[in-house]
């Protein structure tokens, strides 16, 4: 059984250690946060400190905190020998411990929202092979989804992220603002929204865009822009209409 | 058992049809298309013809053709005392039959794609109660999914799903690209995509939103506007992050 150390107490870390409370071969043998109450949900299931130099022998010693902390949190580490890997997507492969890796799950964490481990890719790298087999192992035991991904690549994917995940979400939002102010419920359009988002994985978003700008329907997209009364809204209609029509040239 | 005269062959009109195959309260007992070919794959199902005249009796004559052609074919329907509904998203209740009705599935149809029709919402309307009455329990015998939804909430419908599905699968596309230009599978982004889809049903879109914007991390905002190479994915991604700085203000 892989011993391992949680340095937080966050989505990701809460999410984690859920994760190996149900792996057979790997375990969270304690938890570390500088903050008392941060450890008092963990407590009743696993060792729990608030010092530094306190922890207990592990494999993998898990860095799960907010991504500017990191490089900090791993400088402070007085551990000789021990693998040190870190789950932030925006932070490159240190060399401030003898031994270092990432752990990157590339998913979005709430707290509120249970989440099946098995489904979530887990981004591996580190300064050796040995590490990185290492690493894999441990991976493997709380999911079948696990990939080689070194740091520009990480890059990449926190780049792509913001576009598939985060802006998309917004376009959410609008969608959301546009039924609302028209006494439409939103929910109508939760089967679309699940649709539009399972079917890439079987055609892909360029031969799958579907809707005015790819099929040139000019009068669709005026009345559309009359319809938005914001100049913002309107820009982004524009600019969006614009990107699909290049990219269907 | 209600009667149904389907008049159209793409894409609506197939996934319509297998639904109601499924159905024990209503059967679609002809098809129509204009050319003889497009009736093939329903020839050895149900009745098919070429002629609009020749259409049989039936409860509903469901007219599921590509949104700029339905005033037209409805024009050429000679029925007397008939309920005549459409399928398109984008046109009103027409006047043009004895009793008009609109039957708007609002989803995404792809011919390669499977769906359940279950889990799609039917908008529909009609010009008189009883007809309403009428379509809603076709309507319940192949979804639970059904909504009233008058010509101007379906306009609200039209234009939200630009911003929701359209311009969503837009953005996929794009953080494809990035992806593949820098040897980075898309696929690992799959389960984030999912979840973001998934995660507005129980947590709002304006709560929901994570990522460099809604943090005011403008460290993060900038790497990323500098690792992309495009003038217009600058300005795409800019536009989003303010307007997602200005939702969340």
């Amino acid at each position: 059984m892989y011993k391992i150390v949680l340095l937080g107490t966050g989505n990701v870390a809460t999410h984690l250690f859920k994760a190996f409370q149900n792996s057979d071969r790997a375990a969270v043998v304690q938890i570390y946060n500088h903050r008392e109450e941060s450890l008092a949900p963990f407590k009743k299931k696993v060792a729990t400190t608030t010092q530094i130099t306190e922890l207990l022998p592990a494999d993998l010693y898990l860095v799960s905190v907010s991504d500017n902390v990191v490089p900090q949190l791993i400088g402070e580490l007085q551990l000789k020998n021990a693998l040190v890997a870190h789950t932030a997507g925006s932070v490159p492969l240190l060399k401030k411990a003898d031994r270092n890796g990432v752990f990157y799950p590339l998913q979005t964490f709430t707290k509120a929202r249970k989440l099946d481990f098995k489904k979530i890719p887990l981004c591996l790298e580190a300064d050796s092979s040995d590490d990185f087999t290492l690493l894999r192992e441990i991976a493997r035991s709380i999911t079948p989804k696990v990939y080689p991904i070194n740091s520009d690549q990480r890059k990449t994917l926190h780049l792509a992220a913001a576009f598939a995940s985060n802006f998309t979400n917004h376009l959410y939002r609008i969608a959301e603002k546009i039924c609302h102010q028209n006494s439409v419920p939103f929910e109508i359009m939760y089967p679309l929204i699940e649709e539009t988002a399972l079917k890439i994985q079987q055609i892909n978003p360029l031969e799958g865009q579907t809707g005015p700008a790819v099929r040139g329907d000019s009068q669709t997209i005026s009345k559309h822009l009359n319809e938005l009364d914001s100049p913002e809204l309107k820009e982004i209609y524009t600019l969006l209409t614009k990107s699909i029509q290049k990219e269907n040239e």
